[in-house]
């Protein structure tokens, strides 16, 4: 689909964008026109901010979310309880635990989960430096916060063991009804998981 | 918002393509998170190609098309009928018209439609440089292919009034019933004007 819009500028640009995930072609001519309309700057600024987002983006060597120093802001940050450890599938999982403000402890991002059928086993994502974490000490508890997929069962299983030797809480976050949604339309997994899993009514609306 | 997602990179990336029309903050996180992801070139070529568009995409000089060159690749193709102009409001309607191949004449791109509402006169779009290409001479015929809109027919009068002097035919693009659409549904104006405009049968049906 070379030279379709008479410019090749104009035709890189729409099939770089058409690579992104959710931009189709009709899309990406949209956003090439759309830019192409305002300031010369703000093309510039976007263009440089997704160049310098891979090149500078770095990981944090403790716990793999991004960071911009070799240890995060999380993991350095001493009035975090450094004793409880959330293990999450990805870096979008923990801006949406830290928006929840429900979690005070620190993270491990595996960078997947465990996905035979995909090809991933658990040397591929990042279970021996969870272990090497918990053998250091000072670990009490390490929350699983993982999908409720086949995958995320399949890892959380593979952690639990994994972590059964040492002296530290494996949970799991609670499964259950999810809030807004009618008990009608909830599926009798969730359902039976909810009714097993139950809580003291004032855990739940005791306001605190 | 500042520093949100804890490395300031993926915060000015996202900054950025949430400045996209149609693109919020959301999307904006998960396509950085995407490239995140993805080879380091991708993220390369795309913020070049970005970058490049605005700065290298050029406008052709007779008609306001963009184009690598002075004059568009349209305007300096021998085979095009230079005698019929077809009037539009912006490069995306170029590029569907030519999808169409139902238009082998030349382009004249207005930037824009008047609209008294935005501040937007005849003088702020390509007008007068259309006058003067018709004052030329040579051109027999001025498609008015605008919006069905107050603008779009605001515009087009003003245009048919402009030329009105000048020894060219000015006609406007068929109003009707749009193609694949049901008569029950369709709005009594374009119902109107598909009875007034309507064609000889053979026109619309026969096999050319």
């Amino acid at each position: 689909m070379e030279r379709e819009y008479a410019s090749s500028p104009l035709d890189s640009a729409v099939n770089e964008l058409a690579r992104l995930p959710g931009i189709g072609r009709k899309t990406a001519l949209r956003l090439a026109l759309y830019l192409l309309r305002q300031d010369e700057m703000q093309s510039l600024q976007l263009g440089e901010a997704i160049i310098k987002l891979r090149k500078e983006v770095k990981y944090c060597r403790i716990c793999h979310n991004i960071s911009e120093q070799e240890v995060c802001e999380i993991c350095s940050n001493p009035s975090r309880d450094s004793s409880i450890i959330c293990v999450v599938e990805n870096v979008k999982d923990v801006i949406n635990i830290e928006n929840t403000r429900s979690h005070n402890g620190l993270y491990h991002v595996l960078g997947g989960l465990i996905s035979p059928m995909d090809g991933i086993g658990p040397g591929d994502i990042e279970i021996d430096s969870l272990a090497s974490r918990v053998a250091q000490g000072g670990i009490k508890e390490v929350i699983l916060a993982l999908s409720a997929t086949m995958e995320g069962d399949t890892t959380a299983f593979y952690i639990f063991r994994r972590l059964a030797s040492a002296d530290v809480k494996v949970s799991v976050i609670a499964r259950g009804v999810q809030v807004g949604n009618e008990l009608e339309y909830t599926d009798e997994l969730t359902l039976g998981r909810s009714i097993m899993n139950r809580t003291p009514f004032n855990d739940t609306f005791s306001p605190k």
